[in-house]
């Protein structure tokens, strides 16, 4: 299973990268960006800034506490992509392990000193993902002999301690790291980090214990909170623990959490963070657009949580979530030369940002940067990449379902399966049987906004064709070569309004197309987008070259003057503004040609 | 002059504590306080925090790099309340300085290696602050000279450096001791810091140089950015150099960058900050209420700023905002008992915070708590509460203005007066003449929201009454004992609404009554605050006791249920929620009763 995820039980079962493969389209070509540009960025600039010559012994040492876990998520990366400069990478980490199986370049005998802060089971976990990409694409080698003995390291050390990490990755870790190898300490060990967590098992900090999710047991907690990449890791690692132990108690409270994150914590990006502060959820409804955070790492570890939630559960609306945070956080962050990337993903920035040229110190949210000082975020979308068909397709007894439209090849038993689609730029999606046949369930999603999507099924006499509603349309037949199946989404753009309780959106409306996000931008010397109400129309669509645009009624109003500006009274009859036309674009594509301002959420005239 | 401003010219001249003195009332009271519970309070946690023993040379030293700074601070309240422990305190600080004049506790063989964190510049400036406040109420002592002594040093050392500190306020500080001593060389100094800045003269750091005001020179800024805090002693100690060195055009920077910023980047309350994670300004119109940082010491620098900025102009917008800012943030950090303190001011809480019973750790804005691990706020109202009589009034040539009504006395020349009022609980202040006599211009501030205010002059014919417009109404008479005005400011609290450009609070209104804003608190059982609208009539008012609360119509709907939190379409028809009343208390008593939820902006019903 070439995969990043194999539970042992669960309603399905992954397809992996031997199973799925990618023609060119809205993935594919991200996926061989990925490969031509991506892994080889982050590799340079990991080289530059001597995070990469830690492993050697280069001093002083440089970079953050946990740079290492970059190395190893560019590891991971790699051994997806096959990826030719793996071995001599994995060669410098190797050297720098310690006869005990201790590793780390930033602790030495003050090592476990900081568990709070320190990050070593932080790196140990990204070691071991990209251990187990190793095992799975290759097989085992030196570099998968280092992270065995990492493995076991942490097991002796950790096994019974009441101790935990203040970033959660170990346990989703050591669990696949159970399942690519039999051996069951590893997952005995993620078993107990994920039950040790909250009772407390870390010391208090200045943003309290919720920050790392310790301020209660994992399986009471009732929604999300703290650092929002802590929290879809660990509940990851949750799943995958609960999957493995048959723990369907740990399994529900993960599902019930993540209900109501989705329904109250996250953006209409699927991002989710409110505090630029903490990196943190908010409170309930607590979502502003120009202070949303959205960091792009924790839009992956959410697509990782859901994958697992899809896997264990087979239930849609995991897939659902998934697809939107993969067009419009996943796709977001990378430039489209792949050469710079956004850490955070706001719905709203008010000035124009100009990209930096070198590392970026700040996670601001209105630029992409080839690199931070803090740089989780390329590493982590080079590694997602890498990995992405092992989340399209998956199979259970007797059928095989597609949850993610992009065009390729699927393969299971004998049957290869030809999907062409240039989806999300229109929503017509052909399956065709290229090889093989036989009895089986072909079951394809329809998105839950894809509302009177059609099914056509292609026979000799002709196209028999039926509507279906959001969940998965289900074709059971005798498969046979050229059989086809024709899927037609609803990709009319369409208005889409806020639950009351967000304050920050009241009065807004966000134009969706499909499972993309739209947005206002305003490049260059283009008029700012204060001022603007757009109205009722319906929004038009045009295609544009390459993507498809939408235009939507606006009037530019005139801002009010005044030296305060808080006005008692009825409010001043509104000057007539000027009607105008807006044009919106995909917000994956937002800020790619050049500094601009941006909104998501578009004010509605009364 | 006992005051901690006295500028050398300038359109007013402030009357200081030796003239002003209050009686019982809305500031008399919290004055009381100050001397009775909250400077003892301060002592106390310092004491116990082990930041006094600092001093003392216990070991390990303890508190963060600008300890010293509190100490400080407590001895400028100490010094302007004439409390009885200034001696002993400041004899401890005496006792840490170096022969060479140097005194900071974090730093020896590496002092001014970490300009950008060390505020070492910052903790002088403080204690300048506090020798000024020494030598206008005493006298020159062993205090002043360690302070004299202090700046000399500081003078030596950096007169002809290029560098400046992290974070300004030795600028105003330096001003302030040369206008008490005579000594032109601090004047110099402080003229040189200003300059210096923006040039610039510190390294660059991850929040950026606009953080610290390096990212451009003083005088050509458009608009205050960055961490308020810094921003407001900033343009306070620019100002004060301004004033003291005739330079109108830097005067007139500081005037258009405080125009805008209040036009832009103010919360209703007078707070500024909408940034957590750099307790910084947000953009121009960013201003979330959930959001808003609104820092109790930015609130009391923009009161120092704006005072500065009325002495030197005598433009009644200076007061009207400091006013604003008096009430609503000054106002709302202690606690009624005096023990407890705000460190930032949401203008919206979403969920109960219990009040924490020792340190708290957190910046949070939704609890008061008695000492912070960094401890600004408590000091700063100390100090503040300590010299604020000597904000409310002010004279000219032949003339006398009271910009802030509080019962007490006033006395300038031969005249004494006396101010009779509860304001802000009612509207009506009474000013009579006590002693003396003769001809002089009273002047008294119609605030900006004061529109049909009314002035009476009484005569023993009855009351001369006319109708005064906001600004400075002027009363010129020849004064006999006996003589007696009085000011009606219109009371009936009022709806009040945010500019269209301020996405956060669309579709909001809030109520103000008089200089005080309203909101509504929902604390322990009673009903939370979503899902709540507000009718369009007029608020009404009705006395509770201490305080006047205010009644609106409200609507309570039941919330949407539902997966997730945005709709595509039109929205359902909303339920018909339930007709109620909603009662609202003044801000800056809210969250006395308990934790509870609380918001300043409501939903305006449709």
């Amino acid at each position: 299973m070439v995969n990043p995820v194999v539970p042992s039980s669960g309603a399905l079962t992954p397809l992996g990268l031997d199973a799925v493969r990618l023609a060119s389209g809205f993935w594919g070509d991200r996926v061989a960006l990925n490969g031509e540009v991506i892994i080889a960025h982050c590799q340079e600039w990991m080289e530059k800034e001597g995070w990469i010559g830690n492993f050697r012994g280069d001093l002083p040492r440089r970079g953050r506490e946990f740079s290492d876990s970059e190395i190893y998520k560019l590891l991971e990366g790699m051994a997806w992509a096959g990826h030719p400069a793996l071995p001599e990478l994995a060669s410098a980490v190797a050297g720098a392990q310690k006869e005990d199986g201790y590793l780390n370049t930033r602790w030495n005998d003050d090592r476990y000193s900081d568990l709070e802060w320190g990050h070593e089971l932080y790196c140990y976990g990204h070691l071991i993902q990209a251990g187990v990409a190793r095992l799975r694409t290759h097989g085992e080698d030196e570099f998968t002999e280092v992270v065995r003995r990492a493995a076991d390291h942490v097991c002796d050390r950790f096994m019974h301690s009441t101790q935990t990490c203040g970033h959660p990755v170990v346990e989703m870790a050591l669990v696949e790291l159970y399942r690519a190898t039999g051996t069951e300490r590893y997952l005995e060990m993620a078993r107990r980090f994920v039950e040790r967590r909250g009772t407390p098992a870390l010391d208090d900090i200045p943003f309290g214990r919720a920050y790392f999710q310790d301020d209660m047991p994992v399986r009471r907690a009732e929604v999300f909170r703290g650092h929002v990449v802590r929290a879809v890791y660990l509940a990851s690692g949750a799943v995958d623990v609960a999957v493995e132990t048959g723990d369907d108690e740990l399994l529900a409270a993960i599902e019930a959490q993540w209900e109501r994150t989705v329904a109250r914590r996250t953006h209409l990006t699927g991002g989710m963070g409110s505090h630029f502060i903490d990196e943190a959820f908010g409170e309930d409804f607590e979502l502003p657009p120009d202070r949303a955070y959205s960091e792009t790492c924790a839009g992956i570890g959410s697509i990782m949580l859901a994958h697992r939630l899809l896997l264990a559960t087979g239930r849609v609306r995991y897939a659902d979530l998934a697809e939107r945070t993969m067009y419009n956080v996943l796709a977001t962050s990378p430039a489209s030369d792949g050469r710079s990337f956004f850490y955070a993903n706001p719905l709203r920035v008010r000035v124009p940002a100009p990209p930096p040229e070198g590392v970026n110190l700040r996670a601001d949210g209105g630029l992409r940067s080839p690199w931070f000082t803090v740089s989780c975020c390329p590493n982590n979308i080079a590694r997602t990449l890498a990995s992405l068909p092992a989340y399209l397709a998956t199979t259970d007894q007797g059928g095989v379902q597609i949850h993610h439209y992009a065009s390729g090849e699927i393969r299971h038993g004998g049957l290869l399966l030809r999907v062409e689609t240039d989806y999300p730029r229109s929503g017509a999606v052909t399956v065709r049987v290229a090889e093989g046949g036989g009895p089986a369930r072909l079951s394809l999603r329809i998105p839950n906004w894809a509302h009177g999507s059609t099914l056509g099924q292609v026979s000799p006499g002709g196209v028999d064709e039926r509507v279906v509603e959001p969940g998965y349309a289900v074709v059971e037949r005798d498969w046979r070569p050229g059989d086809e199946i024709r899927l037609g989404l609803p990709m009319a753009p369409r208005w889409t309004r806020p639950d009351p309780r967000m304050d920050a959106l009241r009065g807004c409306a966000a134009v969706e197309r499909g499972p993309v996000v739209y947005c206002a931008e305003s490049p260059g010397d283009e008029a700012d987008l204060d001022g603007i109400e757009v109205g009722p129309a319906a929004p038009v669509e045009h295609d544009a070259g390459g993507t498809v645009e939408v235009e939507v009624e606006a009037v530019r109003g005139r801002p009010p003057g005044g030296a305060w500006p808080y006005t008692t009274g009825t409010r001043p009859a509104a000057e007539p503004g000027e009607e105008t036309r807006l044009r919106l674009v995909p917000y994956h594509g937002w800020g790619n040609r050049g500094p601009a301002t941006m909104r998501v959420w578009l004010p509605v005239r009364d």
